[in-house]
């Protein structure tokens, strides 16, 4: 059994725990949070809970740490930092921090030779790989990402700061007639503006300006500027009945030319849809902890990502059986 | 440059020599055929054309040799063989005998020190990526493959063995219905007639006899009789015409459940759809040499599949510029 430990006990944390339990080769021994151990129950019978700063002193007992903090503030330190105790996993999705991420945190593994693998889940993990396999074996080629229809977090954040909302859930949703284009192998050339479209549910404070948190909202640069936005005013009660889950999902496509005088199309398509975000998110971090534990008994340390990965080591199966099974 | 050499200048060989031209970093050195030398013309300006039984004298001049024979007579005796002398790609795609090939390739290379890479290209190949991923990311969950639109060659030169028959073209095509009901997440068990359909397009001998021609394919064991098939009778032009291009592709899909109590539905989905089958296999098979070379460098011999390779080590860029661009 590989021994798993789950830092931050929050919607990662805890779609980490229900994956554990999909997969029989794992166990879940501890749950290290910066709550009081007291107030935090997991689901799982026998699961330990431990105070973060406590966690050095049981790195003998965990064969893997799943990192399930933020990317903004939490996993910068806390993965440098871990990683001198316990191979780790993370989901860092800043993507243009990803380089500096992934330096500093092989510094750290290859001084204390444990192994971490950073930016799991699937956007950047599933959908990096399908990025590079599409590269790979379509050189020349075009790829195209659409995320959603989903839930986005940062999304929503951002429309509850607004003045005079009580509350938001903000959907990405991917243009149809672009999806088609992309599909049908044309090769548009598509703005941000023709790729997605933006939906807020928006739960306004009693005599708030409903006029101004519309206008506020479509005018946020980088948020919500570039793209055609559209807001619905509902109630509390609204918000929580039609809006409470996190779906989200999305679209890799590689379209481009194979042949000597490039006269054949190919269209790759690689697509998720999801009900929850996290569940799915952690479900491929548990994949990946496997991974990295048997990456680590050969020996290697310091840094890695989903990119480094051979496939057939995220599986519980033997070399042998996949290739009867599934090759 | 990694210099290459093709072994067998059919579909798949000049497809191989179309692929070289899209990756910079690669050179086509040689071309071995069992053909007369003389009578084989590559497209390639500078490529020198061997002998098949010459190839072991030219060893030292290609790091990687790609086999592009046939699964059925020429890979189990060619891989095992070549593997003596040269490090190897082939496309073995007999999924029941993938096991003792790969052991009979995996034993050949461990002796002379040589790495071997088979079953690639997109069923086995990209489509046994997606359905391990599948399985590692969703576990418990269900794998579904549909091929086509697509021309099955084993089923078109099934066709042209019947008694009548001049020429033929077999079409394999997936369900709609079913593929809507696996995307849909609605987990259907099916039934080999309920996931494809079989169209036939039938060139008649002068005088032969149309119905007992149709009665024989549809009735035909393995091949035909477990599904429904239709047969159009055409003329030779009209099959020249309509359908002379070798397209295919297909989807595999990973559906099923994550959550503590299996609350939330996941669909993953990866399709191809290709103008031109070999063209799109051979573009595979040019990704994977590079794997191949770059293993081969780092010490590995023996025998690999695409499940035992990191995706990174299959594009140009470096591991580096992959993180920055792609994670």
């Amino acid at each position: 059994m590989i021994k798993l430990g789950i830092m931050g006990y929050g919607n990662l944390g805890r779609g980490v725990e229900a994956a554990v339990k999909h997969n029989l080769d794992m166990q879940l021994c501890a749950v290290f949070t910066r709550r009081d151990p007291q107030s935090v129950t997991p689901l799982t019978e026998g699961v330990k809970v431990y105070k973060a700063e406590e966690a050095a002193a049981h790195a003998g007992e965990i064969d893997v740490l799943i990192l399930c903090g933020g990317s903004a503030t939490d996993l910068p330190v806390q993965t440098p930092e871990y990683i001198k105790y316990f191979n780790v996993v993370d989901s860092f999705d800043t993507h243009a921090n990803i380089p500096a991420h992934f330096d500093c945190v092989d510094k750290a593994g290859k001084e204390s030779g444990k192994l971490g693998l950073i930016s799991c889940g699937w956007d950047p993990g599933m959908f990096s790989l399908a990025r590079v396999f599409g590269e790979a074996v379509l050189p020349g080629a075009s790829t195209y990402t659409f995320w959603g229809k989903g839930v986005s977090q940062g999304h929503s954040d951002a429309i509850r700061r607004v003045e005079g909302v009580a509350d938001a859930r903000q959907y990405t949703v991917p243009v149809p007639e672009a999806l088609e284009a992309v599909r049908s192998g044309k090769n548009p050339q598509l703005s941000t503006r023709e790729k997605h479209t933006r939906e807020c549910y928006v739960v306004a404070k009693e005599g708030a300006d409903k006029a101004e948190i519309e206008r506020q909202i479509k005018q946020m640069p980088n948020y919500f500027a570039d793209y055609d936005t559209t807001v619905h005013f509902i109630s509390a009660e609204e918000l929580k009945r039609d809006h409470s889950g996190i779906p989200h999902g999305g679209f890799v496509f590689r379209s481009g030319k194979t042949g000597m005088n490039n006269e054949y199309n190919n269209v790759v398509e690689y697509s998720l849809k999801l009900d929850s975000n996290p569940a799915f998110t952690s479900s491929v971090l548990v994949a990946y902890a496997r991974a990295v534990y048997r990456l680590s008994k050969e020996g290697r340390s310091g840094c890695v990502t989903v990119l480094d990965v051979p496939p057939a080591y995220i599986c519980a199966q033997s070399g042998e059986e996949l290739r009867r099974s599934m090759l």
